[in-house]
């Protein structure tokens, strides 16, 4: 008689049988340069989800469906087993950062390169390579044993790169559809691969555009300089009081529904297994900076804070030009913690700036994304599941940590579908994603794939079917 | 008998008469894209020297070279009349500066345009135009009379927008050849057709790049941020330490050798056909802002100041993208008053600017380029020829004035030749120097060659011939 662990079994055979197979399958998906943020690039993001959806119906998924929304399409597919198991939602999104600085790259961002046991290519591990270990886990099993041991729904988007911005609708409009037990996200980090780590914390975004406009138009700084206020100077002005001397942020309000951590939980990520020498040797920074009072590793997951992600204005080529810009912008954006709403910081952070704004300029402050901060409490059983999966896939007890990145939809699946999120990342601390020469480890990639197999097979033990999949 | 008077007359004529052509012929040198500060344009900026030199040649200078320099060639010609007589040097540029933000010109900044009355080009008004009345006041003369009534030598050079780097050493190689008893220089703006103006004083400049140096490459700032300081931020609080809340300048010693205004200029000053009004309207600022204590005009042309020419960092295209950029750069010009020198400032700049920078980032402050301020005493009696002119060619006794921007070939000049300048300039407030629209008046232009005819002509008449011409 088959056991489930036979059928578990088979699966992570087969999927080690076929590694080469579906790395090359990987590699075609990274060649596809699905920037979300480049109206250029909006063609290469259908066909993205034009593969993703070939693939599903490949591997057998039924229901397969790529639904246009006012961005970019959202792919569904799902494989239901019996009404009676419980559901996982598995979401991941197919659109990757831009790759510039493009010259920085040691190969070129989307003709993916396999160094070292590495694969280089923008959107490696944020998050093809991660979502894709899922789809192949399914495979494995349908493969072999033509059946799962769970029902599991996927949902890979297309816009996680500029704030998830018509997820929310596509869930508001597909509440039935998406029902489920679980939620599960690969999309974030581990210490290392002999210390993979579910995260029970993210933290939210609120990203902003600040634009100031002095004269109509760019001037000579001889004729004018002296009396036209310039407007770099003045953007320069204002972000530098968006900080004090101790590295806190001075917007009004902006720390007052922060969740303040706990003493037992600074002393667990005490514990982590964080090296402050290698955070510096990986980033390349001489000394650390951040607010006072907090340790690195709080600093990066569990405080918010506040980066100017972009600055332009005037003349940025080589040599000299002596300009007095007509205007200068930034990007600023915050990350958030929970308690924190990412629309109520983006009108203080508003607010501040009109109010350091003077008279002689014009500045607009514009909100460009956002996304909720998530906690997910480790106590529940489901992360049991994605303990044991862990120990399966890479041979060590994970540990629980906060991530510092943002993955809005984590609140949305809260909001809308009532859906706690499992957070169990594939990734590596230097995996450089959103910079040049982003990349996966093959070896992860590789456990990624069997540790979903082993979640997929462990999770019903542990969960309760609460809902029932589609009727 | 023919008396100077009537070959004066004749010339004036003549250009009046040939306006057409002269015009036709400075629009094919506008359509050239000789931008000094731009590598790719290097070839464009070698064919405008040549341009300059078959034109020198076409109208009967003698002696005509263009001289290859370890940056962009100088061009020369001369007419030498009579060794008893004066000698004018005329001082031009053929180079212009980058045409960026090119989508804001209403018509291409290479394909000269003219509308209501309005030469629309690169380089129209700084300084092809104004450089080119000169050529065309020699060439109405000899072919009218065959001769001049002085001698004239022109040097013309292609770095005045990368300053000047290359024209001291060329000035110091060729004293012989370039000496005279007066340098001419158009190059500067007048009040108003109806005001021409002699510039006695001009701003030096100091052109200073600094760049902050963070993480080795771009981070994600969702994993990084708050405990890696961000360079963008280093820079615009290093940028917003450079002004106090008065518009005062904070570098250490930077005011020290500031020549103060004698209470005298400053009545001058405040005599000047200046309308703060018609300066808001034109520049399209608001409010004026400045230096505490000083009048508009004192603060675009008679104090010194800072301004910020370009800002670049990070993420600068449409959307969001979550990056902690590994670096940031601005670059910041100073202008100088007389009694302050370039590099001493350079100086004064980069100790303060490093004394700000945190031991969390690199900071490398570069000196790009850089000229000496100005001054020639508006009572010496070949400022009296220059009245002359402008009587004979704009109709109007001209006011003296100080100018805001630099001209580094002045303080050169007084250096290396021991030559007084005289500045005459043809341009308008409003030519948008160095910003998208530049443009020249034409009626300026064609008043420009006569009042050039003017000068030439009236100017034996003031002037002691101090220096023989070539043996």
């Amino acid at each position: 008689m088959t056991t489930p662990l036979d059928i578990i079994t088979w699966a992570t055979v087969y999927a080690h049988e076929h590694r080469e197979q579906y790395l090359s399958e990987l590699l075609d998906l990274l060649r596809i340069p699905s920037v979300s943020t480049m109206p250029e690039h909006t063609a290469d993001v259908l066909r993205a989800a034009n593969w993703i959806a070939a693939q599903m119906k490949g591997i057998g998924l039924q229901n397969v469906q790529v639904t246009l929304t006012e961005g970019h399409p959202v792919v569904y597919g799902e494989w239901l087993e019996d009404p009676t198991l419980p559901t996982i939602l598995v979401y991941g999104h197919y659109d990757v950062q831009p790759p510039d600085p493009v010259d920085e790259w040691q190969s070129p961002p989307f003709e993916p390169e396999i160094r070292d046991g590495q694969i280089f290519a923008r959107g490696a591990s944020d998050d093809k390579g991660q979502m894709f270990a899922h789809l192949k886990a399914v495979e494995s099993y349908l493969k072999t044993s033509g059946r799962l041991l769970v029902n599991v729904k996927f949902i890979i988007e297309g816009e996680e790169e500029v704030g998830s911005v018509n997820l929310e609708s596509f869930c508001r409009e597909h509440q039935e559809m998406l029902a489920a037990d679980i939620a599960l996200v690969s999309d974030t980090h581990m210490f290392g691969l002999d210390k993979p780590s579910i995260v029970y914390a993210l933290r939210g975004l609120t990203y902003m555009e600040v634009e100031v406009r002095g004269p109509s138009s760019d001037l000579h700084s001889g004729s004018y300089g002296g009396a036209v206020h310039n407007p770099a100077q003045v953007l320069c002005e204002i972000i530098a009081r968006l900080h004090d001397a101790q590295g806190r942020i001075t917007i009004p309000g902006f720390y007052d529904d922060v969740q303040p951590l706990s003493e037992e939980e600074r002393e667990q990520l005490a514990q982590l297994p964080f090296d402050e020498a290698e955070f510096r040797r990986e980033t390349g920074v001489r000394r650390t900076w951040g607010e006072a009072g907090y340790s690195v590793i709080e600093q990066i997951s569990a405080r918010p804070t506040l980066d100017v992600n972009g600055l332009l204005s005037g003349f940025t080529g080589e040599g000299a030009k002596t300009v007095l810009p007509a205007w200068a912008r930034a990007k600023v954006s915050m990350r958030l913690v929970p308690g924190q709403r990412a629309h109520d910081i983006a009108e203080k952070f508003r607010r501040y700036v009109e109010s350091l704004a003077p008279d002689t300029v014009d500045v607009t402050v514009t909100e460009l994304a956002g996304g909720e901060p998530a906690y997910v409490d480790p106590h529940i059983p489901e992360m049991r599941a994605a303990e044991r999966a862990y120990e399966a896939g890479f041979g060590a007890r994970p540990v629980f940590m906060r991530e510092g990145g943002s993955i809005p939809v984590v609140g949305l699946f809260q909001d809308i579908l009532g859906l706690r999120t499992i957070l169990m990342g594939f990734g590596l601390p230097d995996d450089r994603l959103h910079a040049p020469n982003e990349k996966l480890d093959l070896e992860s990639f590789y456990r990624g794939i069997e540790t979903s197999i082993h979640f997929m097979g462990a999770y019903k033990t542990f969960a309760q079917p609460s809902h029932s999949s589609r009727s």
